[in-house]
């Protein structure tokens, strides 16, 4: 079977003192429409467009429901069922009686925000909130080796990064380093959505003892997701941005960056890593 | 004096057998919102507040002109000027007569879209349109080792990376492969946007005999933005998406990824590219 996240293309490849005509295979980006039908005592059912979303094609009900819980526009408990079509859209149908939090839609995507970031610091204009998270004296400190080995475990499943090298991955895994969801996608903030979407469907979520690996970097928008799914500990590959670091610090999150090579950086809540001698 | 892209943390970093507290620097993401300032005749001028984007603090005044220019709400002869505050807030004032396209600002954000994306090829359905590049006739074909050595001469002058590790960047480059502007962000449209208005600024736009290059991968968006400042070659270091090449074919772009250890792909248009034999 043909993988959807994958298209032939016709290249010339150029190497030292040559060039050929040949094929080579990259990663398919497409557009998706989200909507959210919810029912509204008024006017019975209603369908609302909430998001058109560069994405790769593949677990496309899983980035719908995922992307709809982690920006906090739904609860997991909310979803009364999801259905992709193939025109490219996706439908989160919500059970009778829940109404989807438009406001909150309206401020995580802060196009035209009136209150702005001035005179507060950074998260604060941001509006966002999480509960702080607070799970290290419940659970063992995670063994340095376990923590090292994660992202090359990630790498094995990544089919499509082999083929293509153009797309960001995302895994879960349990406290004992054991795998539990993960996902692929041109965009990094959709591999989050999709690994999110995949456990809120089989009622998986919060996480709460479980670790988030990163294939790339860890910007604001990866641990604001993460947070939204109660993710204690994220462990980035690639390199941590300041926002990164201060949103995992203020919400109790442990945050690790450039884990390779058997190195790797913690960057905010260490307790929950056992220290070396 | 003090980069103000970097900030120093406290880390734990582990390796091997043992774990050390230490200072790292990471790349600082921060909050900016662009405001545009413009002339109503009914009711004076009129701030507006346009998005908040996270960025890397540094060539603010660049990212919001480019930004605006890119995403086709203004024309490069609109500025009348633009300025930072401490506040992190930028505005864009107009020449007064100048009418914003907001229309313009809603679709490409499509946060909420009633049209879709049903039964249109993904480019048509994004609503986008740009003229179609055709400078081939007038340029010379660039030399394959010209086109390799880029990635390269960019990277020499990526002051942030350097130290974070964490950063994006582009470059551009006249067709003799002198490096005219470049900027680094956090986000990689960023910097992008940041080349885009320096040069607005400068008057040194549209670029039509330039080559775009890029650090990392390329993916719809940063073709959308490299067409609206009319760059003929885009050449990046990482794979680019199938909507990047459909992107860069329709609309006469040469594309070229994978660009890094004397190789490198052209995607489209290859005719801007001297063959090997």
């Amino acid at each position: 079977m043909q993988n959807p996240s994958i298209q032939s293309v016709s290249i010339n490849r150029f190497f030292n003192d040559s060039s050929e005509a040949t094929t080579d295979f990259v990663v398919i980006e497409e557009p998706v429409e989200i909507r959210i039908q919810y029912h509204d005592s008024l006017n019975g059912w209603i369908t609302k467009p909430i998001s058109i979303t560069m994405r790769t094609p593949g677990d496309d009900e899983a980035l719908a429901v995922g992307f709809l819980k982690t920006e906090g526009i739904i609860e997991a408990n909310q979803v009364e069922g999801v259905k992709a079509a193939w025109d490219n859209t996706v439908t989160v149908k919500l059970k009778e009686g829940i109404q989807p939090d438009f406001q909150k839609l309206q401020r995580n995507f802060y196009a035209t925000s009136s209150c702005g970031v001035c005179g507060k610091s950074s998260l604060d204009a941001l509006g966002y909130s999480y509960e702080h998270l607070n799970f290290v004296d419940t659970l063992p400190a995670l063994s340095p080796e376990l923590i090292a080995s994660l992202p090359q475990q990630l790498s094995q499943v990544q089919s499509v990064f082999e083929q293509t090298g153009g797309i960001h991955a995302a895994g879960v895994f349990d406290w004992e380093g054991n795998l539990a969801f993960h996902a692929e996608d041109v965009g990094r903030h959709n591999a989050v959505d999709k690994i999110a979407g995949k456990a809120l469907l089989q009622k998986k979520l919060p996480f709460n003892e479980h670790l988030l690996v990163l294939s790339g970097r860890a910007c604001f928008e990866l641990l604001h997701k993460a947070l939204a799914i109660n993710i204690p500990v994220v462990i980035a590959v690639g390199a941590p941005s300041s926002l990164a670091i201060e949103t995992a610090a203020r919400f109790g999150q442990t945050l690790i960056g450039f884990t390779r090579h058997q190195r790797f950086n913690v960057y905010t809540h260490p307790q929950r890593v056992a220290l070396l001698y």
